[in-house]
């Protein structure tokens, strides 16, 4: 019931456009896939998703195992009906998470919201934790950990996350995976790969049991910043029938890393499979990624973001505004709590149509976020994810008329 | 422009139907007024709202003066175009916000949440504030306050409060008074009054030289609890040209003390004009209070149990789930907290038609508030003020139908 089909390809480079066949429906890609933590896109109604024109979604499975339980979703009708949303869903591994609580927490590369949904709202979401807080230990054949809600023990192996997963009923689910620290080194990357590996066999067992048509398995690619562990990675999981492969794991200290790890993995992933990048979802990551052969993303960036008062623009509004944060002109985005937006009548962008630049000024929306109002987080939020979803489409189609270079030229060339 | 008709009367109590007319619009009453203190109904869109069929709502004067400023309201268009809401508002005078500041705080009566319209989202408004932290003091020309926001020092007089009041453009205005509470002596209630009619002169002549025919004053009848009082303020106010009136303040210590104080007020106000009761808002009260000829209400229960998980129900459903909280056939409401219905598949109240009972099951809007997780405050919000919206539709039918005790039967009699 699952497929995917190429059905256009940019000359200049290893873009290419697709559908994505589940049993909920269709997915055009390149696809930008909104992040669905706690079975709710924060803010959003999943009706309010589908108006947008988003077509699939991420949900957890750390987080929907740990509450409200997968044998309780299983129970209710599984979590398309449990959260009302009729169209595909992935769902992650948990591998990631595992990674928040334990390696993350110990190099101090995690972030709290990471794995706390609920505290980013509140903007504490940045601190790191500290080595006190590790709360995950692996060993060959899987992974304790202390629940972030109650310090509960748990435990996951690839069969455990996967018997989660067919609870859960996602329409594409991921194989279960360790993810590395950009600081762990070259030895400790390929014992962690190697038992990715046999992990990664182990899901494909369990699949050959306890699996089912309905539901379609991807491979993840782990090897951390190294050439040749990339490509051993790349060249194993190539191997083997998975459904379409994911890109995970540390992408290197550098968006070059990120660019490199993209070009050793892709050129040896088949051709015909879909390609999914875990966790990234910058704009000018999104061009970077698609142009080296990615079709799918998820990220929490448009909708954090949104929460906290960061306003993703079109490029003339941005060059106009000249309010971007961070690394210039790869930040595309406004900060309505700007002193400079209190009086401004004009929406967020004004080239953009959705509900929020239609109805509502900068001005309304910055006094929403003065007075703490929750009307403004959902109002953001709502407008960064229609930015997503029509900056897609928009690359979707770029693809396909051969005017993708053009595009991406259209944001970051001033 | 401004102008009330009554359409019909129930027979065997002071209920009436009627209509106002607003430069925004007609609104049919008896009506409930969603509260939106700081231009918004919390978590809700303004298309939300009228889709519910919210037919007015209320802004309050205090928190909008001081933030985002009636001037920078003015300047933006106003508020219905500030908050893109195109039906008829209300605005308060601020007297009760500063009754909270002062009264209400010296004598343990005050709520954070009356004050901090932000803090309740935690849950933590219940708390009364210390008498240390009283932040108002009135005298004769008018009341000298400290905002909650930044302790920055304000002054309200009956002129100041009319003057913000045509800056933010509201349909209805209230006239400038001072609430007294409950555990004020019969002496200082009469000098409290005496002062609240010297403001009223004042309003009306402020109107008469700086108002405009589209926005109606109305007066505001206090008193406190004692009879004398009441009905000379009722005496008072209706020989004034005022386009409608509030009944403020203290309404005793119980509902027959309300009862009593609407009785007393009613009886003297002249027929033609609309009557509002300020902050009541409970199913029981509604009917006590309309059965004594209260025709518009306001009141923040709705929104803010929407926000805590409390949700209103039919009585049918209330009945079968025995889950109300307080006084019993009051309350009129479930606890979505409740461990009962981490699995219940069935929509809040199954004859309940609003797009949370048509998505969204128990199970799902339990965990939501479990996760602490935005949409369930929305999902909840939406679902109290339907219920609100169609429970005053019902009684507007009934009263026309001389079925008003019927239908007030069905909710308290089992």
């Amino acid at each position: 019931m699952f497929g995917f089909d190429i059905v256009a390809r940019d000359t200049s480079s290893r873009a290419r456009a697709g559908v994505l066949h589940t049993p909920h429906g269709d997915v055009e890609t390149p696809v930008f896939m909104p992040v669905g933590t706690q079975a709710t896109v924060k803010t959003l109604t999943p009706t309010e998703l589908d108006e947008i024109g988003a077509q699939i979604i991420l949900g957890n499975t750390y987080h929907l195992y740990l509450r409200p339980g997968a044998d309780l979703i299983a129970a209710l009708g599984g979590l398309h009906r449990f959260m009302a949303w009729p169209r595909p869903i992935l769902t992650d591994s948990g591998g990631f998470q595992v990674f928040s609580l334990g390696a993350a927490i110990r190099d101090g590369v995690g972030k709290i919201a990471d794995i706390f949904p609920d505290e980013d709202r509140y903007q504490r979401g940045e601190r790191t934790l500290s080595r006190a807080e590790i709360m995950a230990h692996i060993d060959d054949d899987g992974v304790t950990f202390k629940s972030h809600l109650d310090g509960s023990i748990h435990r996951f192996t690839p069969e455990v996350s996967l018997d989660i997963q067919h609870k859960l009923g996602a329409d594409i689910i991921l194989a279960f995976d360790e993810c590395t620290s950009p600081l762990d080194d070259e030895a400790y990357t390929r014992r962690a790969l190697q038992r990715t590996h046999r992990w990664a066999l182990r899901c494909l067992d369990f699949e050959a049991k306890e699996g089912n048509a309905r539901q379609a398995l991807f491979g993840i690619v782990q090897g951390g910043a190294y050439r040749s562990l990339r490509e051993e990675s790349a060249q194993f999981m190539a191997g083997l029938p998975f459904a379409g492969y994911a890109i995970g794991g540390s992408l290197g200290r550098s968006k070059r890393d990120m660019h490199a790890i993209l070009e050793w993995t892709i050129a040896i992933l088949p051709e015909e499979k879909p390609r999914h990048l875990l966790g990234i979802g910058e704009i000018d990551d999104i061009f970077a990624c698609i142009e080296r052969g990615i079709d799918m993303f998820d990220c929490v960036t448009p909708t954090r973001w949104g929460r906290n008062g960061a306003v993703l623009v079109s490029p003339a509004t941005y060059r106009a505004e000249k309010e971007g944060q961070g690394e210039g002109h790869t930040a595309q985005r406004l900060n309505i709590h700007a002193a400079k937006y209190a009086a401004d009548l004009s929406p967020l962008d004004p080239s953009c149509s959705c509900y929020t630049c239609r109805t509502f000024s900068r001005a309304y929306l910055h006094h929403l976020f003065a007075a703490r109002e929750l009307l403004g987080y959902r109002l953001l939020t709502l407008h960064n994810v229609f930015f997503m979803v029509s900056l897609m489409r928009d690359i979707r189609r770029a693809i396909s008329n051969g005017t993708f270079a053009a595009l991406r030229d259209g944001y970051f060339k001033s």
